[in-house]
């Protein structure tokens, strides 16, 4: 191995990271149900020979970028502090925008990848799911919520939200889904409201 | 053109429901994501040519296929009938039963394709959901919802419904799923409880 080649590879291994956020945020705006390499390394800006260089097989770059992209969707920390209802507002507010709605959408394509049975792409999506309700059980109890309940809640909470917003995407009706969203956030402000006349009683 | 042809086309119609049936049963096995023409042919036990012939283009037969299995879903005619939070009880039921699920599975997969914009597959779904909102919405104002309230309340809980089935399908934990459903259905009837003792007040 001559010390070029040392040199090439290394430069390739810093390129990783790059390759991969690049490749993540094409993946955001158009799926990964209708990705080719060949197209990816087109759009990332590498040779075909380079994205299988870092990245072996189209699944092993898959699995990185789902796992990625759902990294990044999960990054809001400053949501779970928000309490009392509040938190629902902002994620649904969170969901309307650019960058949110390319999360949704990327999320709810790799749903239905994952409803035949894609192991990668499911478990990546179950590990989401649950992350995600464990969050939002932490906030319920934060709220008040009896702990015996909160998981529950958030369980089917989640799939309301995730719900209006694959509705939304799917038929673009804002009116009908901002309504049934409001429908809700009163549903849960008034089982809200119950939990803390219990803790004063 | 001979006679044969004439009778070989004649057959070929009459066959091309038959085919239809068989590819929406391979479908709902299997997903439409990774549908190619020739190993459909073959699942169905016809040649290539003679599934061309019938329906044109992959996109043809997919559009067909969804609109049977959606169809197919709908096509519940004593679920609406039930009242007080029954058909809600009976949806779970039946999204568990293995006929239910592989619809909810392919609707999910649908919802996914039609997330970065497949213009026939988005219709299709956007249209059963429409659908399926107004039947519940029906449903609730038979039970005394205002009818004000009725479509935003069954937006947010047919999106909570298939969130549910989603998260199940995706985590195969059917015990949190079953606890989010039970705890929704106890919301579901308490709001409905109201409707009563605001209508006979």
């Amino acid at each position: 191995m001559t010390d070029s080649t040392d040199r090439r590879r290394l430069r390739f291994e810093h390129r990783r990271g790059e390759i991969l956020e690049a490749a993540t945020s094409h993946v955001l705006s158009h799926g990964v149900g209708s990705l080719s390499l060949r197209r990816l390394a087109e759009a990332v800006g590498v040779s075909h020979a380079t994205l299988l260089h870092h990245f072996s097989r189209r699944e092993v770059l898959v699995a990185e970028i789902v796992d990625a992209a759902i990294a990044g969707a999960l990054n809001q920390p400053d949501l779970a502090e928000k309490q009392g209802g509040e938190p629902l507002r902002e994620l649904w507010a969170r969901s309307r925008s650019p960058q949110g709605a390319a999360y949704v959408r990327l999320f709810i394509e790799l749903t239905g990848i994952a409803a035949y049975g894609d192991a990668v792409v499911r478990d990546a999506v179950s590990r989401s799911m649950r992350e995600r309700a464990q969050t939002m059980a932490a906030g319920l109890r934060r709220d008040g919520c009896p702990p015996e309940e909160a998981e529950a809640m958030a369980g089917w909470l989640l799939g309301a939200m995730r719900g209006l917003m694959a509705q939304l995407l799917v038929t673009g009706d804002e009116q009908s889904a901002d309504a049934a969203f409001e429908d809700l956030h009163r549903m849960v402000l008034l089982r809200a409201s119950s939990w803390r006349a219990d803790g004063s009683a």
